[in-house]
């Protein structure tokens, strides 16, 4: 089992992912890429179920059997957790030196069995169904309380940090409120307490006002370029109903919300030539501990999804200060990702 | 000027730098690479002095000219710089949309006139009158107290961010405390609160003794593989002297400092086939500023080197969560990193 570490100072907390330990020659150039993916064969393909382990859930058609071809989205274990379950967490140990168990979840979501068939190359109802299988796996790991924070992502593009290119997102459940995730709390709650408003909503509306940052927004989502956007053409996503849990979203919402990444993406690929992208669903933690630790959450924390191409790097200034550098002011990026007139 | 931003639920600073905007096809595989570097020449190789801004500061034999040949170390302006001098600081306004103007210095150090040499393969003298010109520097920009923090880092390779490949390093000195830098300042002084004793100093005390993650240590410096790495191999260089300001140390101190730099970039160059890394100093804000915000920071600050190899990427995971996974315990990276038995 993996080990969670927490630096003392900071508060950072780092896993050291046993199932995934490597000597230094695997990260010589040709080791790397010789360690990660068989040339010509893809375990993610249709046909290829017995090369990932067992299925934990899919969308099938009627009478094909689990781990065989029938599959429209298959969610497996990722074959190298970063987290497992096990016993549950108790308090970090160790004064100086503080760890616990690598406690979780780690799936992949395999979005669609044709290897060259992108996110954005979907059509609407199957990037809904993506969602909808979000949705229920989100669901279905918070019945246990010992995760508190589900993370949905996708990393698309090796530099954006995929192992492998068949399209996937992945779900890793941590037995802690993440760092980041607890400063969002906190901020969206400070910022609550003074203004007597959701801080997403305000944003979303003024935005909306100004146009400038406006991308997209149809009748349930709003599109922005950030205004303190880290990374040039980052998009945030927010519905336009306020809702603490991505769980509590509707399927008609799904089905808009797919449509709007459909778009955006599709955008994306076509003015940046298919760049390596993050996309990072941001929820209140598991309704579980979140409704215990901050009783308002409901009122002022807000889902969103934010998409980051990975267009320029983190270096050592970033590393150092937690500032970012970004050549393209949001007002532009937003220009250039708007609807063509 | 470039627009520093503030991301109001986080905290989240951004710089929106103009001097270096950027259009869709500037990211282009093609267009990145031919905006960077005209194959062939250097802007920093001696005897294109005249490509670069005017230079600074330069170590430079007797009878030699400024922008002219004849340095060992050279200091310029950033040609497209993140941050620029001008009218003090005001305070952030905009309500939701707080921004303030990119003040500050960004400057670049060229460590030596060749440009195959890179700063492990330097001797040990010419290390540490690069480490000179740093302290030299800080001491400078610190005169200006509207320059609150001093950040010194270097980009190794293009994967951690440089854009040309002549060794040098970077200096950028912001308006305000950066976000990473006050959490390490406010966790250093809660731990000194409830210890009495600096956590730095404690930390590099109970590591010696344990022994399983110190990579090197002389009379001056320790290297640990820190308890919470990030990042296979990644490095911290602790001063055996506690002391909060990098200003603060002596030429021998920095000569000792240089044999241990050289020893530890020599060990990663050959373990890890030259591998692109961040070398990152954390020190405390400009005294100035620091003394009066926090009255006891010179007890419990302590400055450092932070040395992160750039062999994993960061992901959706991280960018959600703020944890790191990293496939390699710092116990085994110091393994092969200790002096070879």
């Amino acid at each position: 089992m993996s080990e969670l570490r927490k630096d003392l100072v900071t508060g950072r907390w780092v896993i050291i992912a046993s199932e995934r330990s490597k000597r230094p020659d695997d990260f010589r150039p040709a080791g790397a890429v010789a360690k990660e993916e068989t040339p010509g064969f893809c375990p993610f393909c249709e046909g290829n179920e017995s090369k990932t382990p067992p299925e934990v859930f899919a969308l099938r058609r009627e009478g094909t059997l689990p781990d065989g071809p029938g599959w429209r989205v298959r969610v497996v274990t990722n074959k190298f957790p970063a987290l497992s379950p096990g016993a549950p967490p108790i308090k970090p140990e160790g004064g100086l030196f503080q760890s616990m168990p690598g406690l979780g979840v780690h799936e992949v979501v395999i979005e669609n069995p044709d290897h060259a068939k992108e996110l954005a190359d979907l059509d609407t109802d199957h990037i809904r169904d993506v969602l909808e299988v979000f949705r229920s796996r989100i669901g279905a790991i918070e019945e246990n309380f010992h995760y508190q924070y589900v993370q949905v992502f996708k990393n698309k593009g090796k530099e954006a940090g995929a192992s492998l290119s068949h399209p996937h997102s992945q779900i890793l459940a941590t037995p802690i409120v993440p760092k980041r995730v607890k400063e969002e709390v906190y901020g969206a709650e400070r910022l609550f307490r003074a203004n007597r408003e959701c801080v997403f909503c305000r944003t979303v509306g003024e935005e909306t006002r100004l146009g400038e940052r406006l991308v997209l927004r149809n009748g349930d989502f709003a599109v922005l370029a950030p205004f303190a956007s880290r990374s040039p053409f980052e998009m945030a996503v927010y519905p336009l109903r306020h809702s603490p849990f991505f769980t509590g979203t509707t399927r008609d919402e799904l089905a808009s919300l797919a449509a709007v990444i459909k778009t955006v993406l599709g955008r994306l690929k076509a003015m940046l030539s298919d760049p390596p992208f993050n996309l990072i669903l941001h929820q209140a933690p598991n309704p579980a501990v979140s409704t215990k630790a901050w009783p308002g959450i409901a009122g002022y924390f807000h889902w969103h999804l934010e998409i980051l191409p990975v267009l320029t790097k983190v270096a050592g200034f970033e590393w150092g200060t937690g500032f970012y550098i970004n050549p393209v002011p949001p007002e532009t990026a937003a220009g250039y990702l708007k609807e063509p007139a």
